[in-house]
């Protein structure tokens, strides 16, 4: 099995799933990987389906394709990297076990979310955060972000949880906020995440943040496992996949990349 | 007279001047202005009148309008911030004195062109930075900016040099070269500039660099005057105007800001 992984800036995608009609992360890769290997059935895998404007640090991908000793790897990352535009980009490229699969093997994910929380975001800046002016207390939305820690039905921290699934139950490792010359970042890394629960989270914790409701409200929150309890989520914009881990305890040790990174390659 | 500095992305704007019918900076802050101050007449002048795509952390502007004590510059700085697009912020306002202008007065720029020299640029900072997969010569690059220093006539370095302009003379104080984590950071800095001529100038640095000249040749491309002897020059979206001085020899202590400038605000 093929396995890569893949940063991306989520603005000019309509998330990461293939639809017809839509510039796709999925979409994007799929359609040049099909031509370079020459197979047109060749689908991807990925650990996380990004929404739409939401972007990748660290997304892995998996899929299945003949090895042969004319296409390493490296070469093909290289080929499609150069075909690829330049809002998405092939960091690693090269050979898992042939059951390995990108979601069901990942033990955990990080994601990072930014808000700028000032007069008006850099320009520079301004397409990976989300702006709100009114100050936060950062102090407060770290105590209730501690409550989240740990193993709770998220009901109430999920858009239509899906009725069909056997349990809204998450275990959340870290919830951290913290603040850096206007910026907010918040660090949710968990085993495996409801849909747009972190920015359900966020959308709380930014809530509270803004003195609309005190921290350990959101102990009730959580218990009524009801969406209504929470506040709005917030939007994909200031949403990163920051990082996915496949070994066991990896997400302890883990030091959060805070956008724009500053000069990482 | 009152002035105030800019920063943009200029991906999205056919450039500073306003044109009919295109997004452009000045059209974008003028018509936000006339509204705000009441005067459809107001008209802005800029320092740089910065080309399609080209990128700005200090534009300097300034506008003809009344002065009022409910309309301060700030206020009108922050509501204006509040209308604008995110691409585009509006950094500091104030009062100069009643014949400021931002253009003439100004006795130098700074600009910083970008160039992503690696297999790819990651996906975040690419919008910000010309790509060049073949691998550049730092040390030659140096060498050849060097001779750009100081009082030259710069007609092979001018994209259609204005025959009606008297003389295409023209001094720069800093032509530096350096690299980090696969950027290749150009900073020229001059009293005043012909038309595309930090382009040009990167162009062929860029040309020495990847070996297709000698990095003395480049006395003989300026004895030239011609554009022709030069090479190509390099499209926008790599450039910046990083700094405007009002004040004489600031230039000699300034520090180039290395976009993507890690977390000034």
């Amino acid at each position: 099995m093929w396995h890569a992984t893949v940063a991306y800036d989520g603005t000019a995608f309509r998330g990461w799933q293939i639809q017809p009609n839509l510039r796709t992360v999925q979409g994007e890769l799929q359609k040049r990987l099909r031509l370079l290997l020459g197979q047109p059935e060749l689908r991807l895998t990925a650990t996380s389906r990004t929404d739409t404007g939401v972007h990748a640090l660290d997304q892995h991908i998996n899929f299945a394709a003949p090895c042969s000793p004319d296409l390493s790897p490296e070469s093909v990352r290289r080929t499609l990297n150069r075909w690829l535009p330049k809002d998405v980009q092939v960091r690693d490229m090269g050979f898992a076990q042939p059951d390995f699969s990108a979601r069901y093997d990942s033990v955990g994910k990080a994601y990072t979310y930014v808000v700028y929380n000032g007069e008006k975001c850099h320009p520079l800046f301004s397409r990976f955060v989300w702006p709100m002016r009114r100050e936060l207390s950062v102090p407060d939305m770290q105590e209730a972000a501690a409550h989240l820690v740990g193993e709770h039905d998220f009901s109430s921290f999920a858009v239509n949880p899906k009725r069909e699934i056997a349990t809204n139950v998450r275990r959340l490792f870290r919830v951290e906020v913290s603040a850096r010359n206007g910026f907010v970042f918040f660090n949710v890394v968990g085993a495996s995440f409801l849909y747009k629960m972190v920015r359900s989270i966020v959308g709380h914790l930014v809530y509270v943040g803004r003195g609309a409701a005190r921290p350990d409200d959101i102990i009730g929150v959580l218990n009524a496992r009801d969406r209504s309890a929470a506040a709005a989520s917030v939007p994909g914009v200031g949403l990163f996949l920051a990082k996915v881990f496949f070994e066991k305890d990896e997400w302890q040790t883990y030091e959060p990349q805070l956008p724009p990174f500053g000069w990482q390659d």
